[in-house]
């Protein structure tokens, strides 16, 4: 099915919660951000859609790993020394990837093993204790489509999830939002059988609303600061989408000229 | 100057304008802008950024080309049959070039004139006459300025503006709106100097701040309909910035690892 313009609304809202409590291992997600709504006065409704921080969701998982129980192999032994980072780091850098793509003075390159092209397979340094660093969540498609459902069943409406992360990009200095997982809403747009104002087909034929919403809520959400990692997007007519992935933001390898 | 997370405000709101004219070279955007948000009843308030797509910048510049007025060089004929491009638009996408990055079918990835790689050197085929391309604006951040000049003097509010565009990426698929040019508001964040809730400094230490609310915007304008290529971002609290620049957002070529 291809969108048409309508998805694009006149007026969105955007809305961070305030009052998260910081994240721990086993917290239920859905009813944080469920009594965050009530105590913003910010009852959830149909269509709106909730951008979370993968890193309350990596909290929530349990995914902080201290790196002096790591042992680094030879391979990320070498990888380190390359690249003047800590050995262990780099073993989860590794462990958490599919390949390395480049690695330079500080940054390695790597496909994520769930597809995501990214600095470092995304592990966090910052907002963890001490010696401690949080890996990307374990399935965030899943993590997603859980939370929607169960913030449909707790709070009764229907809304699409993403889960994001601030992601560097190639040519661009400066990260931007990026979607890791969704839920709910069809994540690209296909606009291959829109024509435009000259009847034309259209140049733009596939837009990444997802990397859109995802880039709008983390203006809002900042930086280091947990207070607030979910925001509430209000407005989209995004198209609903009961088997939405993240897979159909990442670019296969065939079609990539960037590897 | 570092920036905080004071930036990250609690909520945003966006509009877009309707009753944007199609634009015809030589028209004033200010004015097109000014009138529009009145209509809208929408006036202008000291922070608004208007993100302006750039579509409507290179019509009032008359950056639109008749291919059949273009002469190929030997290299556009050879890249031609290369991508399987017209000689014609390939020749304007070498003119608007600093080089060639990668070429594929039906592809070429340049690093434009001013600094942005991209494919195609960001030439739209779609929403221009038949047989007519148009072009990148000249200069969009001496664009954005003049518009944030205008814009203060008409309608007597300080705004930020940034000329954005739908922008493909490496790794993932569709487009995101991005920043071409930016006038008033800081576009990329130093969070060098901040700390995180345990006290390490932040890892995360750039936020490209101005691609963030491109890509939000870029979400209301929607493609190839040209109603609305003017939104309306109320709420951020960008950084003033009387020297802004793109250039801020562009990597520099030694330290990009995908040339």
């Amino acid at each position: 099915m291809s969108a048409s313009n309508s998805y694009a609304p006149d007026r969105v809202e955007m809305f961070a919660l305030r009052g998260i409590p910081l994240v721990r291992p086993g917290d239920d997600l859905a009813e944080l951000i469920g009594n965050a709504c009530a105590s913003n006065d910010l009852p959830l409704e149909d269509n709106d859609v909730i951008v979370v921080a993968q890193k309350i969701v990596s909290k929530s998982e349990g995914r902080v790993v201290r790196l002096s129980e790591v042992t680094p192999s030879a391979e990320a032994i070498e990888r380190a020394r390359e690249t003047n980072k800590d050995p262990a780091l780099v073993q989860l850098i590794l462990d958490e990837s599919n390949e390395v793509i480049r690695q330079h003075h500080g940054i390695i390159i790597v496909e994520h093993r769930l597809g995501y092209v990214m600095a470092n397979a995304g592990i966090d340094q910052s907002n963890a204790d001490s010696g401690q660093v949080i890996l990307l969540p374990e399935d965030s498609d899943a993590t997603a489509a859980h939370l929607a459902d169960t913030l449909h069943a707790t709070c009764g409406a229907r809304v699409g999830v993403i889960v994001s992360d601030s992601i560097g990009r190639a040519w661009r200095n400066g990260t931007v939002g990026q979607t890791l997982g969704v839920a709910g809403i069809q994540p690209l747009l296909d606009l291959r059988d829109t024509m435009d104002l000259f009847d034309r087909r259209m140049q733009v034929t596939e837009v990444a609303i997802a990397d859109e919403i995802a880039a709008a809520a983390s203006a809002l959400m900042g930086q280091g600061d947990e207070a607030k990692p979910v925001v509430v997007v209000r407005g989209f007519r995004a198209m609903p989408d009961e088997n939405a992935s993240v897979r159909a933001l990442l670019r296969s390898r065939e079609l990539d000229m960037f590897r």
